[in-house]
């Protein structure tokens, strides 16, 4: 199986549009130890020719291009696409919005959690993928689901599951009280296991790692986990944005609720940050965030970065 | 005033990420004479630091990164923008769904059309432009209407004015006969006016230059016009979408009922081809019809193409 990170990034990206923070500055002006991010995808492949995307960032088009294997094959016809099927981890801006650029008629499949579904439902600019042609899945939880693409199975199988979490921004209910109206499906991990028998997880939002998530991923060979923030309060701190993690659903790198502690005894081979905010100290290459990271095991993901399993 | 081209092609872009057309297949392969192109957006200033955007691609993200003018500034405090406003000429997907990319808490003005304002509206995923700090603005037609930044005026004004075209795709009334349910407001044509007394006109989406029309445009020193397809039925004729021209709400460049012919005798100083689909063969730099476009006194609209008026 071939997992491609396109987008490393958290909503806005890095740099983000209208962001000066330390991080933002240098990475605009080029200094060394900076890399560019777009915002949070990954595609999956159990076979390097058909394509899956595990969420799809208003950046999809310029991933496209910067991807060559997800562009239309020459060899293929005036329109075609390896791109077979996406899969949507919650209502997020950053993971839904990229559908928009799978339009123009082309067959496809979606699936997401029924909550995520019914957002689609209800914003009828996503009607630009003709239901005629995109078939919109839902994903039980719990559940293992062999992913289907135009012309038959992807070899891709996903099994969802909630995870602590958040709903969408846009979404959010301002009299529901400290969830915001939050419901389960709101957002959820992935288990995602090829044909040949090999196994990953991606859970790019996380609020926390409770039991039963620390029982589901305990062992496994990869997991791609919430890299967003580094401490709790950094945009605070920075003068960013008054939230904190923990308001945005995301749990810290760091501290002793952080997920470095909390994966320190679930024995995960590799573990990989994506879904990184521009505020995250670990984004500066020499900085003291990304030496404690790297030092407990982790990498901290990349556009680009690719891993075969 | 200056006027900058920050994407010069139609829904989908140049290359596309599902086709292979002639055009795309070259532009992908690097060949010679073949250009990329990011959607359909313009950006102007009368001050050189207070831009408008008309129009917010589904690529703007990318737009802002490759137009360092747009993006924070350096001297500007954590969180910053010189994009003030956005100027929406109708819902299409190519047109609106940028918007999402200037979230984050920013302080904006968006304008429109009550039809287009009303598509926002239904469309719960753009809420995530906070209510609280982002105002939606109806423009009335036929009245100049000066557009407000957040720290007072930008020294632009802008008239709007409905002309010949179609709803957008994902709005479509199937059972509303040929018009698909297009009312007046879905597609609209911006004069737009600097301080200091410059004027041009922006109308990347039409579908018939009537009297009323060529009437508004007659002698004006600069226009930036729908160039999506060169003959009405080039799609259907390159395999790649069973729709003509006339059927997407848009004119075409050649021919008697085209938009060259349409000009001939309107005396406007300086044309521009904007929203070019990746079917036109003037994408090709040396085809017979970019020849010909050229020799009619026609500019074909690229990404970073700056006028100053």
């Amino acid at each position: 199986m071939i997992i491609k990170i396109l987008g490393a990034s958290a909503g806005g990206g890095f740099p983000q549009w209208n962001c000066n923070c330390k991080n933002c500055a240098n990475v605009r002006a080029g200094k060394p130890g900076f890399t560019a991010r777009t915002q949070s995808s990954l595609a999956i492949s159990a076979d390097g020719k058909a394509w899956v995307l595990l969420n799809t960032s208003p950046d999809l088009r310029q991933q496209i291009n910067d991807n060559p294997e997800l562009g239309a094959r020459a060899e293929d016809g005036h329109r075609n696409t390896p791109i077979k099927a996406a899969i949507l981890t919650n209502g997020d801006v950053d993971h839904v919005v990229g559908l928009v650029n799978l339009r123009e008629a082309q067959p496809l499949k979606v699936y997401g959690s029924s909550r995520v579904l019914d957002t689609l439902a209800d914003n009828s600019i996503f009607n630009v993928l003709n239901l005629d042609n995109v078939e919109r899945r839902e994903l039980t939880m719990d559940t293992p689901t062999e992913i289907e693409g135009v012309d038959g199975s992807t070899g891709i199988t996903i099994e969802a599951f909630d995870v602590p979490g958040k709903v969408a921004l846009y979404l959010e209910k301002k009299d529901a009280g400290p969830s915001f109206g939050t419901q389960k499906g709101d957002t959820i991990g992935l288990k995602i296991s090829s044909s040949a028998g090999k196994t990953f997880f991606y859970v790019p939002g996380c609020a926390e790692i409770d039991p039963p998530l620390a029982a589901r991923i305990k062992g496994a060979a990869l997991i791609f986990f919430d890299g967003t923030l580094y401490t709790n309060e950094e945009m605070l701190k920075q003068g960013l944005m008054p939230k904190t993690g923990e308001r945005m659903g995301h749990m810290s790198m760091s501290g002793p609720d952080g997920s470095i502690a909390a994966f320190s005894d679930l024995d995960v081979a590799r573990r990989v940050y994506v879904h990184i905010n521009n505020s995250n100290p670990v984004l500066d290459e020499n900085s003291e965030a990304r030496k404690a990271v790297e030092a407990a095991g982790w990498d901290v993901g990349y556009d680009g970065m690719e891993i075969n399993l």
